[in-house]
């Protein structure tokens, strides 16, 4: 049997990683096979690709060249690790997928949906997740989170407008397609988002 | 006025920077300021993906994520050297062009043609060159060529049949568009390819 797809979303500072843990440490316990990857990167190519993309530079960084880098990573990324590990019956996690994008260069930057759109189209074909977990959270709050963290790279040092932007995004996308996405409520306190994230992982597993 | 942009073309040792050079020598002692550009590649971070595609590696470049990477280049070069260059009125000789992709991944790697077109419309839109001069040349004695010349990259080590069908596919673009194209026999003498070349430029001197 093919294994479920699943990605995790959200803007700066939302706490993807603590909770793809916690994901990963569910599952497993529920004697699921799960492959933990991430995006823009999952393979070596990929990541170089991702470098050209997060490194900082003076050349500006055409906004379709940057789109293209990114669906060529994604695409990448699908055939020499998701689509393999999905038809051996496995189940994947990416930290972001295709929302991110739809977020971060459409909503955010400004990009053509419908470009975004086609492409889509043409890396995934039918291909869309099985269940979105969208961590959301108050923008400013977030980056409060994440400067605590660490150095910011180039995509985490735009405006607060911007990020603000990209959750309109985010929300706006899961709010379109309820059957697919989980927004997590990820202002809460930890053990909440857990046990909200549980109660979604539960049903995912008795679908 | 805005300059012309044009493009040279064709497989393994054709001959192109000799040939490039004279076009150079040529256009510059009439006045015409040009700019002498390659692809993929032509701007540091376009030369980073340049890199990338051309780097021998164990993991399978997917064709798709490979075309989205020369697209990506592309808008890069598009965005950022070529088209200041041409609304400065300054003319444009570029090493490659879309054709090659065409050539090699549409007609040689067997990529949906339909796919291509797509990126091209989405990376180019109106613009296309103005003149390509296609350096044609039978395979064998190309690579013979190319060999006696230095080691050979990612895509020049591959199958003689390959370099058939990309230099069919060359062909068959040139012929379904002559008033762009301009065939030249890179199997006669160098004076002679020379002699096809200035005849072709005098006529673009004076449209």
């Amino acid at each position: 049997m093919r294994g479920k797809f699943l990605t995790i979303e959200g803007t700066e500072g939302v706490g993807k990683s603590t909770n793809i843990a916690f994901i990963n440490d569910f599952l497993r316990s529920r004697g699921i096979d799960l492959l933990v990857t991430r995006e823009p990167g999952g393979t070596p190519l990929a990541e170089e690709l991702r470098e050209i993309l997060l490194k900082k530079r003076d050349e500006a960084f055409d906004p379709t060249a940057e789109l293209l880098v990114i669906f060529a990573a994604r695409s990448q990324h699908l055939q020499n690790i998701i689509l393999p590990a999905l038809n051996r019956g496995c189940w994947v996690l990416s930290d972001r997928f295709t929302d991110a994008t739809y977020a971060y260069q459409g909503y955010g930057r400004g990009l053509d949906i419908k470009h975004i759109e086609l492409l889509e189209n043409l890396v995934q074909h039918e291909l869309r997740p099985d269940c979105t977990f969208l961590l959301d959270i108050d923008v400013a709050l977030g980056m409060q989170r994440a400067r605590a963290r660490a150095e910011l790279d180039r995509f985490e040092t735009q405006e607060l407008a911007f990020f603000e932007d990209v959750r309109k995004g985010y929300l706006a996308r899961a709010h379109a397609d309820p059957m697919r996405y989980t927004i997590v409520d990820a202002g809460q306190t930890l053990a909440d988002v857990q046990q909200d994230l549980s109660m979604s992982l539960e049903k995912l597993l008795t679908d």
